[in-house]
């Protein structure tokens, strides 16, 4: 099935976005990669840029947790799920050059004290992936108030060392956030 | 002691850039921040805006890991340090209307794949706060190799707790990361 081109602006400026952040991505840009006639943008997106990047924003989330599901499914134990999730994304930074982390957290930083709209938006994701987690976790027999920590712990630790991998060149910091994560999740299972 | 024009222009580079990033942030800003001529940018930074930015995030981050330092020096016991580094990290925060987080966060994600020589200057500032905190906590008696996943492990919570602090206006994700930190360095000392 051929992709729409209101999905392929926000494919592209999810890349974008992601890539070099939202200040620093054109509207110019989008349409170029996204190979859709300038007007366009403003046809699907009478805010501008502003609401691509908030509409921009909830779609990538939604699939960020789609991508966590699946490898949850395909784990026999939470723990497994866990460690897949983390050597996912190792794998995912070095096949795209340290580009291809978080799909929102540079749009995040850098929106916090700038764009309430876009801060609105973010936290909506973040609050997503933390209760969809909590309830994986607590789907599994931890404590509900152990899984929301867990929960915070174990998104803290992926997207903190996405930054050091980026920054650095380097899945060392990944791969030690990812068996920190693991031991958190056995830690709270046995508690 | 008067601050010289140079060191306002870091100051004011390293508050902008923590708050808004380094494409949101422009020259004029800069110098009107620090009370500047907007001349003087290029007389202390022939390299324009890279080269201040370069600057700055050094700068910056030798500030924070004197706040670490501080910190620890005044707490009685490893422990202690730590979750007093992610208690005054929270209180900053709520302080500054959840602006100041890392000071070289944002700029890390938005420069990882755009600009080099940036890239590069934060991948040092991060290495010298991993190595500083290898030492300390090697210091207090935890093997090396468990000293360097440490300081990566307590970083990475404190990069992603910031990250959710700033996006949903709460500290509850740097307090939570901050307790995972704690278990993980009591873990450390009794391995």
């Amino acid at each position: 099935m051929a992709s729409t081109t209101k999905d392929r602006i926000i494919d592209s400026s999810a890349e974008l976005f992601r890539r070099q952040g939202y200040t620093g991505t054109g509207v110019k840009q989008i349409v170029a990669a996204a190979n859709a006639p300038f007007g366009s943008i403003y046809h699907f997106f009478p805010g501008g840029k502003e609401q691509l990047a908030a509409e921009t924003i909830r779609s990538s989330g939604q699939l960020y947790i789609q991508l966590f599901a699946t490898i949850a499914l395909q784990a026999p134990d939470v723990t497994t799920a866990v460690g897949d999730f983390f050597a996912g994304a190792a794998e995912t930074l070095e096949e795209t050059d340290y580009a291809d982390a978080c799909p929102i957290a540079t749009v995040a930083l850098e929106v916090a004290n700038t764009s309430e709209p876009l801060r609105e938006a973010t936290a909506e994701v973040f609050d997503s992936w933390i209760v969809g987690a909590t309830e994986y976790f607590a789907a599994a027999g931890i404590a509900r108030e152990d899984s929301r920590e867990l929960a915070f712990t174990m998104l803290s630790l992926l997207e903190g060392a996405f930054i050091f991998c980026r920054a650095m060149r380097t899945t060392e910091p990944l791969q030690i956030a990812g068996a920190s994560a693991v031991a958190a999740v056995q830690a709270a299972l046995v508690r």
